[in-house]
């Protein structure tokens, strides 16, 4: 009816951009952190490596200063930007489908400061996470979100909102950026939250950053909010029956004030896999599903809550419950886990999914992508983050041609996306949409929806040089 | 240097728009739910009543229908809007300061589904904070966000995003928001969010909505996430011969790893008159200053939290260490404290701030204010959120002519907000900008942040009908 369910008007951005050299060496004087030549073949995708762009030159700016001056310039010239962290995403993000220059942000991965007293760190966006957890671990704090790529930087974490294991407890990342420092498309530096805790002033410029995917701005600083390091951790893996039993249980133990950090559920046919993938063996193999539960915090906490926990899923039919209290052992169960994906692509191709239903309906949906997956002949392992609804299904490509492939995969996953939004679920948890969960994105999307997205894009890049075609700019869907 | 260094373009509204009678008649046919005249005093103001604008009409929707009907008609005609809920805030947000019309949202109150599986509650955003809190209380559930006044409605705390007494431990409004249905100026109604718990889907708008202060959208559903209600609860009071000593005891107790749900500071000075005000006395009455504590969770852990505190408060200059075991006496105790407001305005007129501090520098911002209160000679008691750096102050008027009270307030404000930006801080924790913040407001924040914000508010509300004025449209600061 109003404006907002017509679309905003997008730019059009040229094909082929002209890059000038020189204007590039003036800004960043250092030629081994200018490539125009041999471009190395990473940078031309994300981790999966099947869809590629061309860009026409990388930069790898040390500064916000020289981030600024190349948008400014990029800005000027209409150039198109693709920023990128360590190219771990799984759906295109990094992808420079329209050429242009790459942004490499790897070298902006100092740490800044440690602020002990407001438990703050600030750091470039190029760290990695898993160089910021060992950090922060050493000095007797604690980062909370973890998903299960740790080569990941920060930057790309912010960039994603990325969950992960311990978003039961401690929630997102979303949940532990405390300021940013951002560079605008036009060059324009910003700072947006801090080290306050609290923050009523005007609109929350920070939060709309956040799992922007890289398409508003590029971070250049990161304040993170730090917890005081937990003085336990203790896992416990319980053995189902079958996966049904297994995610049936989950609902009464989140309702069970036992505060578990991790709620991650398997099917046994995946765990196979990674076993094999690794070596490592999980105890009873004849379970039909696995959940993995974390607890930490003080230890007499975590024991209580432990127990809590036991005779509730023993009594929904747990086959046993098993306390992971010999830590090699309880880091060889979590090695398998967040081998998953890799274990799978060991054996196949396989298409990452990343979809995101209610709590309540996890179990049905599961029991729905079982019956597909016979149906259509086309397996489907799923695991994933069983605490918050965040299915995580690898569908395989096995022996099929391209072709083959590609139809099979489409039909299916047309299905799969249409069941999760009918539950009232979404497109990803964690993942993003990048390139390639476009098409299931727009297609479920209210329009107003989209079209509030496209205006905000266009106020604050009108001329759409920032990661386009990316997320939410409708194009040629 | 670039675009957004510059201020967006804002729309010029016509002074005294012409409503249409009959128009609104046909949105809303019951007369008793459109009041043209005999407008009662409360629709003019806030909570404080000194601001006051002069409305042309209130309506009183009872649907999202109805709600997008007249923001329709308003966005047709260049009606200002101000819509509010209990009128509870502080800072003028609910000020017609236009006129136009009022969109009072107290009829829609409802609640519309528990959904305990998923833990959470779906609402409309005219019911109050006391309501939702005692019917989840009493379905063995918890609403975190606890902010001071229990009288305000929901929709109004999410448009400040409320902080409240719980924020050490369980966050803000915004944390505990899943999902909103709002309508746009234009009259489209959006859906943001829902009931997943992950979400990496595009831009997101219920972050932007959240804390917007009514300036974007105007919210007419809210899905809430609840989590399971606290086995127990315990206070305990901490008396210290000075506030410099209670609160620099703070940091160490928040390092603690001992998880207080609440830490609050309160001079002495100011407790005496919430003494007299209610008539109830507080133990230690020769102390200088107090540390409210509240732990919560399962009782073997909030007793073992309880002792973590108490040694360390002890050994850091604590007077007594007063576990609140007794309930009526613990309800008495933070009856006080949540009517030390009232309790000051009894005896004199005076000027709340809400300013925050990141928590490393409160006391020293404290100590700062008690200087300028004494070279100043106006009265500025100080209590709040000492667990996140939120300071409230009164600023009391004593017996001023209004001439003297408006000269030295303003000097002595301009004073309060330009160190507390000194030290990182910010204007607003939780009551937000309104109208009585925005000269602080605008003269310490970054030109760029503003624009940024402007252009937003311009994309989204282009003819500028939404609470104009409010917040972050810099007009005739």
């Amino acid at each position: 009816m109003g404006d907002f369910t017509s679309q905003a008007k997008c730019a059009t951005i040229k094909e082929t951009p002209y890059l000038d050299r020189g204007a590039l060496e003036q800004i960043i004087p250092d030629s081994e952190r200018l490539i125009f030549e041999n471009i190395d073949p990473k940078y031309l995708s994300d981790k999966l490596g099947r869809l590629r762009g061309t860009p026409q030159a990388v930069a790898l700016p040390m500064s916000a200063a020289e981030v600024s001056a190349l948008l400014r310039y990029a800005y000027d010239n209409q150039i198109p930007i693709t920023p990128r962290g360590a190219g771990t995403n799984l759906v295109g993000s990094t992808v420079p489908i329209r050429g242009g220059l790459i942004l490499d942000l790897s070298r902006m991965n100092r740490i800044l400061e440690l602020d002990e007293q407001t438990m703050t760190i600030t750091v470039e966006p190029g760290i990695l996470l898993q160089e910021l957890q060992s950090f922060v671990e050493s000095q007797g704090l604690f980062y909370p979100p973890d998903p299960g790529e740790k080569a990941s930087t920060l930057g790309g974490n912010i960039s994603t909102n990325a969950g992960g294991m311990r978003a039961v407890k401690y929630g997102v990342t979303r949940d532990y950026v405390r300021g940013l420092e951002v560079v605008l498309a036009d060059g324009t530096v910003l700072t947006v939250g801090g080290k306050n805790v609290k923050d009523a002033t005007g609109l929350s410029l920070k939060n709309l950053f956040i799992g922007a995917e890289g398409t508003l701005a590029v971070i250049t600083k990161c304040i993170l909010r730090l917890i005081p390091k937990p003085e336990a951790s203790v896992s416990v893996l319980v053995p189902y029956p079958d996966l049904k039993t297994g995610i049936g249980s989950v609902l009464s133990i989140l309702r069970a004030d036992a505060n578990p950090t991790a709620v991650e559920f398997m099917e046994r046919k995946v765990v196979a896999l990674g076993e094999t993938f690794l070596g490592i063996q999980y105890p009873r193999p004849d379970a039909g599903s696995y959940i993995l539960l974390t607890f930490d915090g003080h230890s007499s906490e975590v024991e209580a809550n432990v127990e809590r926990v036991r005779s509730l899923a023993l009594t929904q039919g747990a086959l046993d419950y098993i306390v992971l209290s010999d830590s090699q052992q309880a880091a060889d169960i979590w090695k398998v886990r967040g081998a998953l994906v890799n274990a799978v692509e060991a054996v196949s191709e396989q298409e990452p999914v990343d979809i995101v239903v209610p709590i309540s309906k996890t179990e049905e949906y599961i029991r729905y992508i079982n019956g597909l997956e016979q149906s259509s002949g086309m397996q489907m392992v799923s695991f994933g983050h069983a605490g918050d609804g965040n299915v995580h299904l690898c569908v395989v490509r096995g022996d099929r041609t391209q072709e083959a492939w590609n139809l099979q995969l489409r039909a299916n996953m047309e299905q799969v996306y249409a069941m999760a939004y009918q539950m009232g679920g979404v497109t990803s948890g964690e993942h993003g949409i990048g390139l390639t969960k476009r098409h299931y994105f727009f297609r479920e999307t209210a329009p107003a929806n989209i079209s509030v997205m496209n205006h905000i894009k266009d106020a604050l890049d009108p001329r759409h040089i920032l990661n386009d075609q990316k997320t939410y700019i409708m194009g040629d869907k």
